[in-house]
């Protein structure tokens, strides 16, 4: 049975899809107001990343609505870290036991297979190039902007979900009414994505089946594998200073800095230069906010209530999770939007705080100590520690990456706790083989068995 | 000489006035715009406290513009705390040696007489109920409400100082800006003005000379004397919970909650359960963000840039102290704003950073602390440490509000060191002749000596 409730999802990006197609399988009729042109019909840079990683928080929203296992035909698993020294020498670092991956898949990709979902609905209306200017927070009244046309228009929704990405205008609005706590903080790193095309017969430069990092301490680049054989890397790197995106200025400078410090890979860039000084430098911002709703009126949620920086491949995993967890209360409160939305942002804000915190983490693990080889020791130990003590030990990583609904918060207070033994494990130890020591054993048999 | 850049100042505040008058002095034209009436015209409500303690850094302020002697005619010194328990006991705690106090003057006496002396420069302009919509950033262009009008109008001034508070407008569109780190953040306390008039004869009815704080551990009330014999009450207590602003419902239950816990003021106040009523709720936000200036186009100051708690009575010390600030900058970088604007930022937010976090920690400090005996006695202490050692000693209070200069930051770094001691040092102490102890001695004679 229709429901006659006027439900508006503002953005028509990954989580805004995926919100529409849940409100309508529960019988709502929902408008979905999109800012950009539709993606299907344009040819338009996404002005965010190309590809992304989907893990199983992911993975367990896609399967509710059924494209799963379309959407794997077209995911490429990443099995395991491997790391680029700067003469070339690889090391490797599985994600997780035998058979687990994070997937590389493409952003708009993605979202073009959600908006086909969407739009295979009848209840649900998609509106292109609609833009929100301002919500009037106590009328619920919505300015918009009609891109095509140039027109400003007003529109009252029942219900807001406000969707609409990292810089929303939703919450631009909410910012301004009493008590409403924000932050946005940006990383001295931008990040500028550069490309490995396929070989001339379409196979993959590199390993395929990894994400690779170069770590060089203060800054990285990464890259992940696209379907078509090519590689998009991704330079993290100062704005000020030197070295620096200010500091190369010449197609000269960028050959030289990267033949020097990224010598395995150089070579597999024919348009580095170009790519450097063409395409957008962007910035790393990780955004928090509460509360997230508005008496029943408003909902903020994916990037527009907690955007993260994208070291931990959780972003749209997180967005997704969102999505999950409103599905289950959509179901238990019906329509007593208040509860939903209270009882939501309680249960969701401190697991997305602690995923905030987990990427910036990331960041320093990824371009720094992966790079050590007591770092990788100590996770080649972890490993074995995961295998003997399957009940009592997951790595933070797998906590996080491997598990369909474990809160991240729970994860991250696990990590600690697991870290702090670590610390005191690895005094003991000096290679691999010192797992098996007596000494060893009888540690983790004391505080794990 | 008359320079040609053409200046506006933004807010026609306390910081905004005295700003445009170091602005004038250097020899620049400038606009002061302001949102609000003339407030030496109209009668209207603050909508701010109505009394501040002013302090060291603010009538160093002061004396530069030659109205400090004004001034302190129409400010009442408070010498010392007088804390009122619930038995209606009195405890005292002075703010600083003999002779130091801080000072509670009118927010809107000193603003008028602020307006008065910018009016009387003729390079001077005062634009009153002109009100900032938004500026875009690239081109300086101000969008303008003319609010006796109800007419919007553009102006592209080469520099905006924005001096428009908490809720500045300029700060809004620089937040839209990339890599702009912002932070709001709300205490779950709300406060509310109430009064003690003052007596038949009138004289005040509690002690003049002071600071008076009903400390209830998680909850407070103070009070600070008016010139014509009232003081003003502000009580900081709970938005919601039990008891807080939410759970006092009727006329009954604030006078029964009063007449329980301030019992020996409560009789003080006639129009106590109407004002309780009837004047708003104000709440309590620290807003910090990063960079303050645009390319030397556009600097933030005062509230603008970091607005912060009032429980450390620096809020407008610390706006009056950029001020003073920027006017060495000014004389020093002549008109080369970018510097100066770099240079302020650089300086002062380390400063304005730690003032925020010591006016949050005031807050515990007051309403919880100040009942303790423990802790007054440890004042006590310090302060005859002081005495002894007037060299290596200040408390943190007195650096913070009787010294005219020293930096913030500074004096928190000083006074987390001197906390470490203090916890170390009373451990041997339990009443004030233990100060004379040998070991106490001894050990002050090591630390400090």
């Amino acid at each position: 049975m229709e429901k006659n409730t006027q439900l508006s999802v503002m953005g028509g990006g990954l989580v805004g899809c995926l919100l529409s197609l849940y409100l309508a399988k529960q019988g709502y009729r929902v408008d979905v107001y999109e800012r950009r042109p539709d993606l299907r019909r344009t040819d338009i840079p996404a002005g965010r990343s190309i590809n992304l990683a989907l893990s199983d928080r992911g993975w367990r929203a896609l399967e509710t609505i059924g494209i799963s296992e379309d959407i794997k035909k077209v995911a490429i698993p990443m099995y395991r870290r491997v790391m680029h020294d700067k003469s070339g020498h690889l090391s490797f670092q599985p994600y997780g036991q035998e058979g687990q991956a994070i997937y590389s898949v493409s952003r708009g990709g993605l979202n073009q297979a959600l908006l086909d979902l969407a739009e295979a609905q009848p209840t649900i209306s998609l509106h292109f190039q609609q833009q929100v200017l301002e919500v009037e927070v106590a009328s619920n009244k919505v300015t918009m902007l009609d891109n095509s046309a140039g027109q400003e228009y007003q529109i009252t929704p029942d219900v807001i979900f406000a969707a609409d990405g990292a810089f929303s205008m939703v919450r631009l609005s909410l910012q301004k009414t009493d008590r409403f706590n924000y932050e946005q903080s940006y990383l001295d790193y931008g990040y500028k994505e550069l490309s490995i095309p396929a070989a001339a017969d379409g196979s993959w430069q590199l390993e395929k089946n990894a994400l690779h990092i170069w770590p060089r301490g203060q800054y990285m680049m990464i890259a992940l594998p696209n379907i078509d054989g090519s590689f998009t890397c991704t330079l993290f790197f100062p704005f000020e200073g030197d070295p620096s995106f200010q500091s190369l200025k010449t197609e000269a400078q960028v050959h030289g800095f990267f033949q020097e410090i990224f010598p395995d890979v150089t070579a597999l860039m024919p348009e580095l230069a170009q790519e450097f000084f063409e395409n957008p430098t962007g910035s790393l911002v990780t955004v928090k906010c509460f509360p997230w709703s508005n008496a029943g009126k408003i909902l903020l949620l994916g990037d527009a209530a907690h955007a993260i920086v994208p070291f931990y491949g959780q972003g749209m995993n997180a967005g997704f999770e969102d999505c999950t967890v409103l599905r289950g209360l959509l179901e238990e409160h019906q329509g007593e939007w208040e509860t939903i939305f209270k009882t939501f942002q309680e249960v969701r804000k401190p697991n997305t705080d602690a995923i905030a915190d987990l990427a910036v983490y990331n960041f320093i693990e990824m371009r720094d100590k992966v790079a050590d080889p007591r770092f990788l020791l100590q996770k080649k130990i972890e490993s074995k520690i995961t295998a003997q003590y399957p009940d009592a030990w997951l790595p933070l990583y797998s906590m996080v990456t491997f598990s369909p609904d474990l809160p991240y918060s729970q994860a991250l207070a696990n990590g600690q706790r697991q870290e702090e033994m670590m610390r005191q494990l690895m005094e003991y130890i000096q290679t691999e083989e010192d797992y098996d020591r007596p000494e060893v054993q009888a540690f983790l048999q004391e505080n794990l068995a």
